[in-house]
């Protein structure tokens, strides 16, 4: 519904980069799917290593793939050499998430040059069914990159 | 400033024993500290696997153990044969989280039969300083186990 | 997407009935205007008496309306003589609201016999166009009536 | 436990007149009482126009003080010529607000230019007894104000 405007051409590749530094999403098996103007998703495969104490997925575990996509969604749209960082977000939980494996997607809901709203959904996919578990509303600030990472 | 009433005598052993079986816990390396009437604490050491692009704390580990102990700050008020689900948190950054650990403090704001809200913090420990790096606002629900875990 | 099923035939009466009683709503001048399972509107009038400091809706007038939408939009689906109840809620304001009128909806995300999650909007209308200036996501409880109210 | 650092040598005065404009605060006949730095507390007598269904406070009146007691006390510590607008909030209701009056007290817990995070509580006094019914967790962000008002 909402236009978006990209003002970094280079945006998919700036994501894909960045996301290779994050060590968590390394540690937990994570990959980046979806990668569009104010739309990143994240696929999360089930393992031991992301439970809870009932062998669901960890709401934690869930909402650091949905935090990650959120935060992509927002640099999208944001001018090369810009950070995005997270300021807050609210996550409701409504199934336990137990499932081969969960996506989550991150969309822009409000586009802005300081402060970026965005909507977050986590789906269990099951024998080729999609079930909602989480829903996410998050706030993102950005700022100019303090320096050149590596 | 609250009381709070125990109903398991040995709801430090029932958390100590749930804590092990959660996966993401042991993945992280993180480790219970306190575990009080009302109040639960997890330190978690730094390490690469838990970061984001910048190399600091993920948001998503950060709250991983809040999460974590704020649904155990409201397991010890519970009978015997209960457990807590998180029905919907809320988190705000406030620093950028670089240091040796951080620690999470789950505290029960407010108990209750079905519904125990619960408030979170985390603060970075750096060279034997404390930083407040997050704090959390969240609602647990509590209900009967459906089975026996191993 | 999600189909909802109604178990109150008279959901309608019942929450006209409940709004009336609602002095804020009264005090606000505003009124209920979708009633449908699973999803109220509440459109409010601007006035002088619902401002901030610069002459925008208060951001506690729009949380008003919304936070009441959400409820009934809860409310719609549940069995007679059932009260709900607000356990809590966020809400993000994405643009200052300066309009003839606001209407807020809410809608079920999530139904449940205990715990009912809602998505909430608030659009300002003006001149004839929409604009989102808030997004809303609740959680409610609901439970049987203590007594019945007059 | 935080140093604040204040800015502007007129903030009291600089926010009685700012209240003032509040029309929903005249609406509600709500007053401010404590205004330090960081900390600012509003009283709101109870009256018919306030409720929601049952009697109790409307969660939305709960609101609404406790979202300007959390800016004002953001404003607190700005310098002049500052506004603070709401970005977002979360509150979770812990009891039903039956009571003479209820007092909303909004404080910072981290300061910073240009993002501000409050925490906010509301308390139901009866019979010289005071209660939590409800706690916010809120963030504000500052900005130029783009024309001096009145």
């Amino acid at each position: 519904m909402t236009e978006f405007h990209v003002s970094n051409a280079d945006f998919v590749q700036t994501i894909h980069k960045s996301f290779l530094r994050q060590g968590l999403m390394r540690l937990f098996g994570a990959a980046l799917d979806v990668v569009q103007p104010g739309h990143v998703s994240i696929i999360l495969p089930f393992n031991e290593g992301l439970t809870q104490q009932h062998g669901f997925f960890h709401a934690g575990a869930i909402t650091s793939i949905v935090d990650s996509a959120c935060g992509y969604a927002a640099l999208t749209l944001m001018p090369p050499g810009t950070e995005v960082l997270t300021i807050e977000y609210k996550v409701n939980f409504v199934t336990p998430a137990s499932a081969a494996y969960v996506v989550a997607h991150g969309r822009v809901l409000k586009p802005g040059r300081t402060i970026t709203v965005c909507q977050g959904e986590v789906v269990a996919v099951k024998d080729g069914m999609e079930k909602l578990c989480a829903t996410m509303l998050a706030t993102m600030i950005s700022r100019q990159e303090a320096h050149v990472d590596g």
